[in-house]
């Protein structure tokens, strides 16, 4: 599945994700309005509307990135209806031919994690026939529970050749707390980074791992620690742009060859039109401002790579 | 809300939380058959059969426990059709008087755990309407991003007077792989227990917080030292039973006044009449079988309070 990655990256020369995380006060008031119209102020309204605004900027967006990372927490705080749009979204861009990371950050004991697994990743076995829930192409985890609450989701991995991204070094400003902890001279999270490459191991695609991390955009010297304990595990960098990760900032967490890392950016696409850099396109023409948006950040990428 | 579920623990004698984690291995055969001759071998046919199963068990036991944990991986395996379920469920067990424990486990930036938080246990804002999307009573939470990703949980419990159950020390055979790693000599488990003391202390009911934590059956020397770190913090204790926790490794998770914690069985309950000692029930009687173990459980974990 890496491989897969890869290789859009290097046909789209832009190591990008673009973070499907709709709130709905980044929705124009234009949809908002037509849905509340059709469905009300309900669920479903805003469900409604959310599948409009990610369907506009999935079709100015699709033909210049790789992949999409929808937050699934955004759709599960509007229930089954939000849930439908969560699914909705993840195909339509299938179909368009981004890999899809399900930004889920799931983990628990091991049997748990496995119905996590099965329904992000896997197939689910009824009677004698395999559904599939959420299918998505990658999925991120989080790894408090160690090795035997991660394995299944390493295992539907090498099942199905899907990928990981285990939460390393996070981007918030109070990750420190925990993660940066000195265990025997070394922060926690490279005992974390140790075991997430260990966990690569059994699931090489070619010069990387299935089995990637999530490090940060927003500690830079952390990145580059990780860049080098970590030669073969793909980085899934969050923090560029709205949270205050710079392109400078991210150049740590490249290998030489410009691979090993795709940076997402969130807000800073989807509600690029309410920027003053981009309030000339106007609500009305929202998705194309997140096109531009995308070109913009992909050029900024590559000036340090 | 922990006083409500104090005050249901000394009405039914149990320090009970029943795990409503359904597999589909678990479900008697004659309950598959129908839901799957009405919906086929389906998404739609696996939740139908999930929630007979649960009806038929809470039906059988609500009368005897203060609570319910159903744990949502095991429903979002099935995709938007499992979440259906659960949602019918957390609002069936509602209406029978039990208070609900959505082990969701969980976590992320601020913005991102604050939509979790939403969605588990707030109120979402859609339009000039406020919309409620799983509506449990308390939910677990993962703290790896410290801080700013637990607060949201603990702002939403301030407003609505709601719960948490923060992972400190789980059940799991490698729990230790991470939690147990010495930090200035002290386990990471117990820097997370006083950071969710301080989380709390602005969430007190009565003498207890709204803020609990997740403390294993497993690892009684470690619940013991927890409990007195933080006296005032109920514990939610996975492990007993099929994980292997004996009501005897129980005794240390509990206060001197009997108080303080609440015990979670899955699989010992729920799948009971798979186990030797309740085969005389049989797969027609599956529910009555969960009533006797959850009758069992009780007076077994009487005997050491």
């Amino acid at each position: 599945m890496i491989q897969r990655l890869i290789q859009k990256i290097q046909e789209t020369k832009a190591p990008i994700c673009v973070g499907l995380d709709p709130m709905l006060g980044y929705i124009p008031d234009h949809i908002l309005h037509a849905s509340f119209k059709e469905f009300g102020e309900t669920m479903e309204g805003a469900a409604h509307a959310i599948w409009n605004f990610n369907k506009e900027i999935v079709d100015q967006v699709w033909d210049l990135i790789p992949s999409v990372k929808p937050q699934i927490a955004m759709y599960e705080q509007f229930g089954v209806e939000g849930l439908k749009v969560y699914e909705k979204t993840v195909r339509y861009c299938q179909e368009k031919g981004l890999l899809v990371i399900g930004d889920a950050k799931r983990g628990d004991i091991g049997s748990t994690s496995a119905a996590y697994a099965t329904a992000h990743l896997g197939k689910v076995k009824v009677g004698g026939a395999l559904c599939s829930a959420f299918h998505t192409d990658f999925m991120t985890v989080n790894p408090y529970f160690g090795t035997d609450g991660v394995k299944p989701f390493v295992d539907v991995c090498k099942e199905e050749d899907k990928g990981l991204f285990v939460l390393v070094k996070t981007s918030n400003p109070s990750s420190g707390e925990f993660q940066d902890k000195k265990v025997d001279g070394r922060p926690l999270y490279e005992l974390v980074a140790d075991k997430v490459v260990e966990w690569g191991e059994g699931c090489m695609d070619g010069e990387y791992s299935n089995v990637g991390a999530v490090v940060g955009a927003t500690y830079p010297e952390m990145s580059a620690v990780l860049r080098k304990q970590m030669p073969h595990t793909y980085f899934l960098v969050p923090g560029y742009g709205a949270q205050g990760g710079t392109a400078k900032d991210l150049r740590p967490c490249f290998n030489q060859d410009g691979l090993g890392a795709i940076v997402n950016s969130s807000r800073g696409i989807i509600a690029a039109y309410k920027q003053e850099k981009y309030a000339k396109f106007g609500p009305a023409h929202f998705a194309e401002a997140s096109r531009q948006a995308v070109l913009d950040m992909a050029a900024d990428i590559g000036s340090v790579l």
